[in-house]
């Protein structure tokens, strides 16, 4: 059983999620984003699409892909498109004034940010939630790394002032990305912390592939709220 | 049949390879590099594990990692060392003065990277056809690249304004790393180029892993000479 307060979520979720999709015109190419969030994006799409929307989309994960394969939205590839319109994804945390993001808590942060990277805009559809004061205040930074010498990478990422853990399964083994990579948890300083120079020093890491702060890349976000959308 | 000049090169290598491998002390924590000198390096290595030399290594390939297997050389992983004392690897170019490097032709570079960044030392011991005046004068620097959405990450290099392509292997595939990654060849520029602010932009571009240039990681190069051994 869903408590009150899941049910008031998953609506406003739904709603923020309903708007988004009704963003996207006939004949674009979109990009389909991962998390809760983003799969009532693709059932929604799913259900213009079924209505007669003609578009090509390019899914952020092997989950979202599935999804929308079983709804019918035809699924393309960056060796046929190089540029997309329009991305619809989730976030984490959305930060207030900047609208700079963490992203990568449902695992796909590398192919979310190569697809952000193809798109003209990247509209984020969040509930209210999301929002902050400070990134990190509420989730950790996942920080996406390459399984050889891990060990050594996480040193040099506390040694760099980050607090670091490796994201295990629940049967105690490392998660492993639809890369094949590994993910490691950064807590950001909450005092002082410049997220551009701190998002460079990351991917400047030998052994960090990419990290979920997603700067300057983000067109608009929704947000769901009990009586209706906000859009920022 | 090797020609008199491969052959020349052949025993300069191997000049080359013989002093570095004299350089491991008894206890030390080695890194095995990957090529053809770094696998007379291991060679060298193996006879005197063999003459009981008591180390442990860390190769930067699975084949240097099958070679040092076969030489019963003790290897270890990042699970059980955190700090290696000596790397021995090559190079395909190193630049004479600043002892920057050129490195992955042979496909390694991300986790030969990743070992010369846990070593107190990195030794280069390369043949003198490797002593160039220019960075890229003779190789392309190669990229360690996402394979998903590779096309993007392709065209983001190009806007950065390097010629670059794809490594394919002979059946007309992508070559793929060990860490299951693609390869772009960049030609380097050759009138200009700040090696420094050029490797910070191709790590900092979405869907790249890492590149082939190591700048102020060399200790010590040796050059195996006809007459001898030089020492940078």
């Amino acid at each position: 059983m869903s408590s009150p307060e899941s049910n008031a979520t998953d609506a406003a979720k739904r709603r923020a999620a309903v708007w988004a999709a009704a963003q996207i015109e006939d004949g674009m190419a979109v990009g389909l984003g991962s998390g809760s969030t983003s799969a009532l994006v693709i059932e929604e799409v799913g259900r213009r699409v079924a209505e007669g929307l003609r578009i090509k989309a390019i899914a952020t994960s092997e989950a979202s892909q599935k999804l929308a394969l079983e709804l019918k939205i035809p699924m393309s590839d960056f060796a046929h498109l190089t540029h997309l319109d329009l991305t619809i994804d989730g976030a984490d945390e959305v930060q207030e004034g900047t609208l700079y993001l963490i992203k990568g808590h449902g695992g796909a942060l590398l192919r979310e940010k190569i697809v952000a990277m193809a798109s003209g805009r990247l509209l984020i559809a969040v509930d209210p939630r999301k929002l902050v004061k400070t990134l990190g205040s509420v989730f950790t930074l996942p920080v996406e790394v390459v399984p050889f010498g891990f060990e050594t990478t996480v040193k040099r990422l506390r040694d760099l002032g980050f607090e670091s853990e490796l994201r295990m399964t629940d049967d105690g083994k490392p998660y492993v990305t639809d890369g094949q990579h590994y993910i490691v948890h950064c807590k950001l300083p909450q005092v002082g912390f410049d997220a551009v120079a701190g998002g460079e020093e990351l991917k400047g890491t030998v052994g960090v592939v990419e990290h979920g702060l997603f700067l300057g890349m983000t067109s608009k976000v929704v947000i769901g709220r009990p009586e209706g959308i906000e859009v920022l």
